[in-house]
């Protein structure tokens, strides 16, 4: 009744892209390759919980009180010279902005740069976090295929002369979410150079990018920017805990200081009780043996999940192949529906959860892919769950099911 | 150079509302009547300190997982039974909605209904960070000036008539925010006539609500609603911590199912460390307890602040009569600027800290007014600090300043 005062934004006829992503699923033996969840086993609890005790010693009853938007300067330090390590030349405290995960970094700069009607290009499909905090501020999106060396620059350099006014690019470069497909280091480049030439702005969102398991690591986007027009976006959820709610971003002085406004409009200021223990974290415990450890255990994963896979799964399913991150995509013939799939078979018969793809596309308009993700099972699990995908996905089964 | 393709929201030229809102002092001696802090001395931190672990000591590693956007069921069961109790009919967990302070209530409030051209109504002054979270969505503001006993609502219904658009209405009811003043029942059960009759939702924000040190507790103006027309928000930063950052709302399923889509794209969940501790709190302690023992201390702040300004300020400036929350609200004659007596006289030579009016007005044009915090100052600071003030607004001073 009031939903006729709701801003036009609010499309209420279309499905949530985040909620009620996940089916609920009270089976017992129910597997969920859904979340994008870390192993919590690996968590690191009792330094992290020695880190709070030091926070709130350091500060005792000012802890509790308010703090400020910037958050502790040791840690924007300690981000700003591991920006500098991995290539973003000259970043310092000061062009650090951190957020409220990784998700409020995105949607703080889509709501700096996008207006109703304004013109954004993304990857096909992208992470649907991102598209639900973009759909929020009405853009028109333009689609960029993903190859297997990542996004299509050819079809993008089209796209951007016959649409000029596309002003933000946001891509996943590193282990992409959903697909787990890494951008090569000439489409790093070109990419730069397509920015520059046609105006636009990339958010490049790295939360997999110290997460690789095979093969050699890659520069970051914005370690070839020289204009300012790349804002290089991380998090400590995937390396770390998701549960301090801690992301950051390297950006330019003009657009860090718009952002800053929209972080203190947003929720005034990063909470210290969250960011004060990871600042304390990182003083006292090595995090890149930390991401060392957690390698180990994932590489195997991902070798288990590309093997069970392979075995599983029809033989005319195509599987991408990540050398990191959290996720693999498998895509099957047009005729599939895999959202009716997950409700019809897969968690009703086989107590399986996965990701089906229409959502990780801004029209909702691609049915016939799915994400499986393979960091929060464990090796039975894995190898459990594929087993239940394949007799799923089986061209008999299929038959049914269609 | 990159500015141009902000969106048309981004005004570099209008300075920031929060982002500066307290200058930087580093005078040994300086008092700050500026900010909203609580007084530090007060939080419970050792019992926060114990919900903490018993926060963790229940999930374990699971502590440190994603969690999700709802928060804790005895955190929610616990504060709908606090907003039934306040007379909120009917209110059940399902209702509530956590927010990242109560400023993230109220930013995603305004996403829901505001897209730029929007009518909506606030109280002038207003809250800053509320006007800063509205500002986002370019919305067409309609003023409604403040009387003794809350808004003027013959002045707004008047508004309604000519202006029958009108959306949204934004109100710190009681022990407003930067006044102190405190709407009458009347005027509250008139409003909600009026929200029925002209077709808006209101916003009741009541951060300071259980802080009344003088006089009767009024009913919310939410107890009056019978069509989910008023959304009630509040916090946990002035009754508890504002370091958890943890607001909450109460609003009607319509309304509720939509923020929380928006808070999925906004940040995606409530931290469980914070709300995990909040709720472990809340089951080992009196939280009424707990705010009876502040009602003290701030009741004795609060009349040493009014007699202090009557005692040192100028006999014609008009000084708010708070009966609790937070703040007293002084205006001067047309011709003082605020600001520029603060950064020229007040800062430098008073060491003083104030908040100038302009920024509480949507269109930054009332500069004879400010607000002054009495919570977070000493006894001792709250009458050296009013006899600073006294000076600075002395005639003769004045009459130098102008």
């Amino acid at each position: 009744m009031l939903s006729k005062l709701f801003a036009k934004r609010t499309k209420t006829e279309n499905p949530s892209r985040l909620q009620g992503l996940f089916p609920e699923s009270n089976y017992a033996d129910n597997i969920s390759f859904g979340g994008g969840c870390p192993d919590e086993s690996l968590f690191p609890s009792q330094a992290l919980q020695a880190a709070y005790q030091k926070a709130v010693g350091l500060e005792k009853s000012h802890s509790f009180q308010y703090h400020d938007v910037k958050g502790p300067a040791a840690l924007r330090d300690y981000l700003a010279n591991r920006a500098r390590q991995q290539g973003i030349a000259n970043a310092s405290a000061d062009d650090i902005l951190l957020t409220a995960g990784g998700q409020q970094g995105i949607d703080l700069v889509a709501k700096l740069f996008l207006e109703a009607g304004d013109e954004m290009a993304v990857e096909a499909p992208s992470y649907v976090g991102a598209l639900a905090a973009f759909d929020n501020y009405e853009p028109v999106y333009h689609e960029i295929p993903l190859e297997d060396d990542g996004v299509n620059l050819d079809y993008f350099e089209e796209q951007l002369k016959q649409h000029p006014a596309i002003k933000l690019f946001y891509t996943v470069p590193d282990f992409h979410n959903p697909t787990g497909i890494t951008m090569s280091l000439a489409k790093r480049q070109r990419l730069v150079a397509l920015a520059e030439r046609y105006d636009f702005v990339i958010l490049e969102d790295t939360p997999y990018r110290d997460l690789r398991y095979h093969g050699e690591s890659l520069p970051s986007i914005k370690s070839f920017d020289t204009e300012g027009r790349v804002i290089f976006l991380s998090s400590f959820s995937k390396i770390l805990s998701p549960a301090f709610r801690l992301g950051w971003l390297v950006a330019s002085p003009e657009i860090k200081e718009q952002l800053v406004n929209l972080k203190l409009a947003a929720d005034l200021e990063v909470p210290y009780l969250a960011a004060g223990t990871v600042a304390a974290y990182l003083a006292d415990n090595d995090l890149d043996e930390h991401i060392g450890q957690l390698k180990q255990v994932y590489r195997v994963k991902l070798d288990a999940m590309a093997k069970a896979l392979k075995t599983y799964l029809p033989a005319d399913a195509k599987i991408s192949q990540p050398e990191g991150g959290f996720f693999f995509w498998v895509e099957l013939g047009d005729e599939i529906d895999t959202r009716q799939l997950l409700l019809d078979e897969a968690v009703p018969k086989e107590h399986l959860i996965y990701v089906p793809s229409a959502s990780f596309y801004p029209n909702w308009d691609k049915n016939n892919g799915l994400r499986v993700n393979f960091t929060g099972s464990s090796l039975s699990q894995i190898d459990e769950g594929a087993q239940r995908l394949g007799r799923i996905l089986s061209p008999a089964q299929l038959q049914m099911a269609i």
